[in-house]
């Protein structure tokens, strides 16, 4: 659910999928790229959306023929392995052939594949500190900028990140956290019958992989049209002060910090709404996304031993009871 | 009122934002470029100002055209990221070219750029040490200096630093707070009303940020004209000795190191006298400005709970109760 | 049994040999690569599977000449030092030449040489941490990709990853821990008539290699046979559900993160039976296997002092007499 | 007064200012430059004096032209700032040029520019180790040695070192300290028509710095002519025995370690009777001065609370009640 | 002793030395050269020996005339000194003349000269880990891989380790200890006797090195007599099993790990016989080198105080009371 | 008397002067210089001995013109500095011009300089670590090799070690240590009158040097004339056993590890007669010496507060009254 609703209103921010290894978060993650609906792009290096022309990289800006040759392509979803190096990354600048051809030639990295798509880094809490602080301020700024010895190319870079780890492999940093805009969390099933299924689908999928994939083809295609309907409906959804007014009361009584929280918890609701085909953000959908979008910024709370998402749950029925 | 102040006299010093993460302090530091008054500039890249030719840079004093070209350019508010190389901030010295082409090129960096006008640097307090250090050198000379293997270039660099930061990730050193003229403490908001309003003009913004940002034109403005209005005023302000015999009491009794503390305070107050059309520094001046004067030069005492800004307001209530 | 059960079915993932010093589990892997059967590949640096097309590397994708060139030349079983150096694992590109000829050198490391084989390193516990990433990047894509200042070379890198070490002298880390599909504890022999007969063949091997080696062509042929046969098997074994229920509850039982555990123990219950001669899987291979497959899984459990596998054998044993 | 002494005679060695932020250290040591009477030097990148051709650079020792065209010129007052690289203190040999021009192309430092004058480091607590070795071995030989890949440049760089600090924010490391001949603490002045005082003209200052110097050129002619008229009688000041005897006596009872304290002590009172006329030096003058020249050079006494110029002020009153 | 066994029978393995300062480990080591025998060696940089093309370089390899130009040469016996950087250890390759010129020229290092003799390693307790690391490689496969960007040299190292340090000044790592096969203790000598003759020695050997080295011919040529004649009578020593069986006791009565203890007992057991003229090996010959081969394989015993050759010597006793 | 031993019997090994700051050991060294009888040396850049050819560079040996063109030559005194850099000390070796012009240029860096003379290191505790490794390497050998890339240049460096510091900041590594063969501390005198003329001298010399240095010409050279009747006297001296006996008693009874002690010690007494005119050693010259030669071998006695000095000068005296 956390990943439609970012696929329909990517400014609900970041999914953070955290939870024991071996539970398949890689595999959900990778399964979203089957399930989203193709982008109209221009042929550029970052495939520009030829209806933004603000968010364009600089050859769709200076050529209008950019926007002539709109094409759909598949929404990227990029892997940021952990041992990526920077120039990787962020793609790197050729500074002998600037020197000898007088020619700047950039090879895009992988924040440029990733614009307008997502960036998926596995074990996110385990990025070295400064690739983290390079990817939050391309994050913030929705632009990579490579400065290199005096040359320096900038190409816009908007990404939903994804980011899946073993929080007790380490921690994640407040401000890394601040910026996911949902949590997920995954654990392994204690039921045989699922647990033999999932077995029984991951050794039939790494047997074959393409047949398995076929099997799924109808499924995908369902999700993709819903994902496809609820961006449509987006726009028009209402969010009655009644529904802030519960959203701001939800953060108070958890002592979340700033207003981040229940803004995306707002967004959230609103998108999940689109995808259900509801013209009015209720009640009942905040409630649902409450956990999400609300667990990962809460305070530590010495006294209470309950995990964060079931003291984001109790809130939530402390305020049911009490309207 | 703290950002207004810098804007009307910028020897006040910098100005430090500090409290929760989602409090819109980036979004207030951004929302002073519009109402800042524009100012003349030479076309160089220092944007130097006409009318102080000891401050101009090399190629503004060498001939004379500059002058003559002067024209209004919005005053620079410029971003330093976190990540940000010293290369990027300082600017790049091109050596390759000054080797084979026996020419000098400078490709200037953020301080340049923020030369005349503000530098904000979000999550201050997390910023590397060395990096800070430039900024002190920088801050503290007024002047850039870039030197690279036997290369050198100067260029001037004046600006009012903004920091923001959340002092429980990570403190200041003493010496950069000193540095600060003003410091101001943000807080979630706790009423309702005020947090469903934020999170609704929030979303208008991120929807649709042109509209949203015309609708505050004539706010804009207004506040524009107060920045002009004190500016022209601020000269002609008298501070009687009473008034500074009261801040030197108050930083007395707070026990503040060195005499920056009741300077910057004077200053301060003189800069608000004539933003709101006084013509005499009093001490009600001084009583509303000196929580952000003073706070964060107060020495942690042990023995006292109360929060620095709490320990200023008790000192300003003891000096009112004794006059 | 281990490393033949990884020679059956390679997806069973890497084997794990820890224990003492001198046990001589450095020769056993090296005997590995007498019984392994020749394998069909095509002539270039990678040895591609002429019928498996998509994993081939990109001389082989472009030219059909690779396909038909196919000759059987023995699988690789690749030593990784522990002192290597990055260049040495994944290959050097030659940028001067690049530079100056315009022409992409790469010379291919010890990645490109395990391809399609075994990657052995002895004190896997004390390789470097960066080395370590990079393995698991690589592992985890089954692709090397080499980059450097703007070059790049990316070539087919699946391998079975073999890791010795001693666990007094440093611990794995869990993520690399839980890559292992199997792990085997050796320890020193404590029977004198064994002592004296592994002391004799060693002397023996190292006074005449060659001689000794020839003593053992024989028996060499024979698990090569067995090795072929079991791989021709192993599409047709039956796995049962009951079977895979059992494999859940034992991992249920013993508390294992995710579903790896169970994933691996029936992949190698399966690879056991196929050696063996069996059509179906029963619960005597999970029984045999489970200590493989389970131990280096388990959480510490501060109250109980057995070791990890006689936690495994408690719990199967308990699963017996359940039934 | 140190700070005059020391003009007079730069043998007694460096001035340590140390004590609160924002107290004017490093405006005093500024003020400096405007006092110092101008000297006579060659026109050459090191300003030698055509009068000593034993401390002169390779250009004048060669070149008999440099001493015909000696003018006077201001002693140089150079700030090392805390960020400089040590190409930017030391100088910097270009490489490039060398090796393909032929040409030993040296860019003069920070220590050529101070070379007789004044270097000011402030903050000099928290100046890195390495920086403060290599100051060391400067200060010690008069000589700055660059070496570069098998070329080498040598130049006097004879400076007194002037630095200033706050004790709480770092500590000197001892042979820093020991190098420095007079130490002088500053506090923040308690008195509030001081503190008064010390505003207003501050703040005038800073509103029209030109304006502001001019109004003092009188008093600074005045400081002037006493620091020539004191040089000019240095060298006839005798020193009787029973002088030296008591420096000895103060610094024995003060356990201070090796004699530099009393050969300082004896200078520096030397220097203070040539600047107030004194023919011969006295008790008096070592009286004044003890504190300045043996403060810095005292163990810690875990058994003395008092601080150390308390410690030598005691000692000074116990030796003249003896007398 | 130890090392005319490693003279012997060089697959015994390294002999450790350590002890006090200044009591001449370093002195026996280099006095070692002059007793070896010389050995018949190709004219190649690595010394190959004819009558081994498998371990012969890839000169030796390729061409024929290596073989017919053998030579007797010294034994080398390297110092590898503390400070050496792994260029001067390894090998460096020139890369510059092999981008020009082509030509891939490679400089031989320490490694190259110790192949077929001695590398001996004062204070090897204090050798840099990576350089520790590099030598474990090499000593293990017997061949120094030197890879530079894209270019490579290999070249056969077989060589004994021998290392002197002082324990008390850094311990070395279980996995090089592990790889010395016998391990001496040098103690400074109390008797007077012996004392007063070392230093009347040495200083005769500092005094006249040419003269005093002379004096020794006589003595040196008949060690090197008995090393050679071992050599020869080493294939034909008989190891009965009841010895191996005694071995074997006493590596379990010390529980030292693994079987590398008793593998090395017997080979120096039978090394020992070889120079004494015996034709089997006895349990005398064990319990004499048992010490050697066993006391630095031991685990540390808390509870018992006696050193660890003590501990040897005392498990040698109570076997020996209880056959 | 420490340093004439030195320049009588180089083979003493270095001298270590520690002591308070302050305390004139820099200035004990420096004096050195004026008083070494000069030395004959060929024109090459290591002043090598034409008399010792063994020990002569490459150049020397080559040519035989060297040692045609003795000529006398100051000893030299090399200071080296705690800033100096690797290059620095060790020589430069120019690879660029290597590469370009094809030919071996080697810039002889402080090791050359100080070739059969003194190198003197001020504040030796706080030398780098790898700065003491490489002097301990080319003091032990008599050599300096230079090895970058692939180049390498050899060339003699004996020289005397003499080092300096204060033991209060920062301790010497024992090996280091173990490596001088004498040791003198240094304290400040407590004496007025010797204060006084300390202090005197020490301003007498600083006013004027070169008239200061005059005063003691004869001085000087009566302590030259006394060196080179010792170094003739020399090799005639005679040690008998029972002074030998004596020096060993005394080691032992302090328990110094290994012999280099009492070798140190008998050398020194060697030269001490040798420059007293007194043509055998006897006790008397031992007593003098041996708080020189066996203070700094003492290992720490937690049980004895007494200095290390006084604790051999108590054994002295116990070995005197057993006499």
């Amino acid at each position: 659910m956390a990943l439609t609703i970012a696929a329909v209103d990517p400014t609900v921010g970041g999914v953070l999928v955290f939870g024991d290894r071996g539970t398949g978060k890689s595999t959900a993650v990778r399964a979203l790229a089957a399930v989203l609906p193709p982008m109209q792009a221009s042929d550029c290096a970052y495939r520009c959306d030829p209806a933004r022309s603000t968010e364009a990289c600089e050859t769709c800006r200076d050529g209008g023929t950019g926007q002539t040759k709109a094409t759909p392509v598949p929404v990227p979803v990029v892997d940021l392995p952990l041992g990526a190096t920077e120039d990787r990354i962020v793609g790197a600048l050729d500074l002998e052939r600037a020197l000898t051809a007088g020619e700047k030639r950039f090879e895009p990295g992988l924040l440029a594949r990733a614009n307008r798509g997502f960036l998926y880094i596995d074990e996110i809490n385990l990025l070295e500190d400064h690739l983290v602080d390079l990817l939050l301020d391309v994050a913030a700024s929705g632009e990579n900028v490579v400065e290199r010895e005096g040359l320096s190319v900038r190409h816009p870079a908007r990404f939903v990140l994804i980011g899946s780890g073993n929080p007790e492999e380490g921690e994640l940093r407040p401000q890394l956290l601040d910026r996911f805009g949902l949590s997920v969390e995954v654990t392994t099933p204690t039921d045989l019958a699922t647990r033999i299924e999932v077995v029984k689908r991951r050794d039939a999928f790494e047997r074959d992989p393409e047949g398995f994939a076929a099997g799924y083809d109808a499924a995908n295609a369902a999700v993709r049209g819903t994902i496809m309907a609820g961006r449509q409906r987006l726009r028009s959804i209402a969010v009655p002060d009644a529904t802030l007014e519960k959203a701001a009361q939800l953060s108070l009584r958890l002592g979340t910090d700033g207003l981040r929280g229940e803004l995306t918890l707002m967004r959230a609701a609103r998108a999940l709404a689109a995808l259900e085909g509801d013209a009015v953000v209720e009640w009942t959908h905040l409630a649902r996304l409450a956990p999400l979008a609300l667990s990962h910024r809460l305070r530590r709370d010495p006294l209470d031993e309950a995990g964060s998402a079931a003291r984001v749950e109790r809130a939530v029925g402390e305020l049911e009871a009490a309207a």
